[in-house]
């Protein structure tokens, strides 16, 4: 496999028409009014399991064999594509090992968990998850579908900038948060194949600005005790992930915690939708640089909704 | 005028259809599934002001001469229709004088401030309200645009329930809140006229059971010291809305807020949408009853979205 073409991710499109949901683009004009230019909203928290994880987990499981799925598919994931690999081996019925590190939100586990699969924690290091991974593979026989450094992954979540451009064409810009990359990489080929026009920008949070300094470096620099609300934002980057970013992104924007939570309140009052810090780091990013963006039509990627509604912020 | 016949709301959705949002309705098949049946909920909490009150608002202020908005509009609300009057007083270019209770949520009372309208609190009595009004409108001669009981009010708030029927056919049941009965009494006009298979049940906290307790006398109970986390409905019932929630609402369920408080939260964390509590009544009624509605269509009204994320109930 090579990075996904034009094909590749209009191919996953059909692939996982009937599995995923189509979701809509918002649009607030008060919110709009606030900054001063015009966002479009694509809202994957009403995407299943409430993330864009479940496009890639549903088109790389649609890509097994019975074989490759006979003894499960396994992964470790701080979150959302923990729900997702879950509910999409549930839906191709198989079963699913899922590797958490101990601090990923109850909420999470409890999804995991209620999708019928097993759930094994781990210390809250990169580390830790590969060890484990790899004891639990070792055991069970079971696939690995990584979070992000697959191909199959990275198709997937080009779906949803796919979507977005065919629903609101001609932006300017589209600003989506990176943790490992996967929706990155994919948002950047998406626009590159379908949008030419359109620059993508990274959105990342201060306390785990890994991929800024990746950029800059010229080479991963590994996350290490990353340190903020966006919990589904903690990885490093991937192999795969981390060359398309480089020659398709036009740029990193961190952001602080502070921000974030300030653009998370604005999107839960003003859009009424519920979204999890991660996906509030674009806007956050947007409000920081309103120069950058001034009357321009942004796409932004609201990534997931899952959050602990005892543990909020504010 | 007279009670709202079929044409007195097709007449409004029609004056009304360039002023406010037409709201999607949204299923959630993880709540269909916990419950046991099949919801369609009407997202008023994305309608213009977070609530149905614009539609009430926006179909009175259509009827108005320029004579008669030559000094403004006023009213008395504890939130939602005092946004609802600001913002359509604003878009026909007149000012608007709103008297507020002194213990209404501080996020509606600065959306009030942010249309350009004046508050004038007062005390959190019906009695209180009326005397401020009374001396507002004297003073100003602004013209009254009661909450609920008027008829044009009534028009306007029915035109969620019509969308509904047309978006959901075949319901079996509508549920909706209850506080004055301006959305109850349209909701039940719409079903008669519109859907005659179908149902309408009203939904309401136990701990401001005046419509409930009027139902069963036969008569207006007035709603004395309400007390309940369903902020919007803890108004009394009027002279016009009575008399139509008798003749053509099925009856009334009641609530304790802890029930609407599960509800608001399963909501929030399922379908991912922000609602308010007087919002969240109608599931927790639902869930309450769970035979009544076994397997049944019910579509259910989400009224509003607008709460103060500092003082959440969890």
């Amino acid at each position: 496999m090579t990075i996904p073409s034009k094909i590749d991710i209009e191919n996953a499109a059909v692939r996982i028409r009937e599995l995923v949901h189509r979701t809509p683009v918002l649009t607030c004009q008060s919110i709009d009014e606030i900054i001063g230019l015009n966002l479009f909203f694509k809202c994957e928290n009403f995407q299943k399991v409430g993330a864009f994880k479940y496009r890639g987990a549903s088109n790389a499981l649609s890509q097994l064999s019975k074989e490759e799925m006979e003894f499960g598919v396994a992964t470790h994931s701080s979150g959302n594509h923990a729900q997702a690999l879950a509910l999409a081996a549930k839906i191709q019925g198989t079963g699913a090992y899922i590797v958490m590190p101990s601090n990923a939100p109850v909420i999470k586990k409890q999804a995991v968990l209620g999708y019928g699969a097993e759930v094994i924690e781990c210390e809250p290091t990169l580390e830790a998850r590969e060890s484990t991974l790899e004891q639990v593979i070792e055991k069970t026989h079971a696939h690995f579908v990584h979070p992000y450094n697959d191909y199959r992954i990275i198709q997937g979540q080009a779906t949803a900038a796919m979507e977005l451009i065919e629903d609101a064409p001609a932006l300017d810009y589209i600003v989506a948060p990176v943790g490992g990359g996967g929706l990155l990489s994919g948002t950047a080929l998406s626009a590159h194949h379908f949008s030419q026009g359109t620059k993508v920008i990274a959105a990342e949070p201060k306390g785990a600005d890994d991929a800024f300094r990746s950029l800059e470096a010229g080479k991963i620099i590994p996350s290490v005790s990353p340190n903020t609300i966006a919990d589904g934002l903690l990885t490093s980057l991937g192999t795969r992930t981390f060359p398309i970013i480089q020659q398709f992104v036009e740029s990193i924007l961190t952001v602080e915690d502070s921000a974030i939570i300030e653009a998370m309140k604005l999107i839960w009052q003003r859009m009424k939708v519920v979204v999890e810090p991660s996906a509030a780091v674009p806007l956050a990013a947007i409000m920081n640089n309103k120069s950058l963006f001034a009357d321009k039509k942004v796409g932004v990627i609201l990534s997931g909704g899952n959050v602990d509604l005892d543990k909020l912020p504010f």
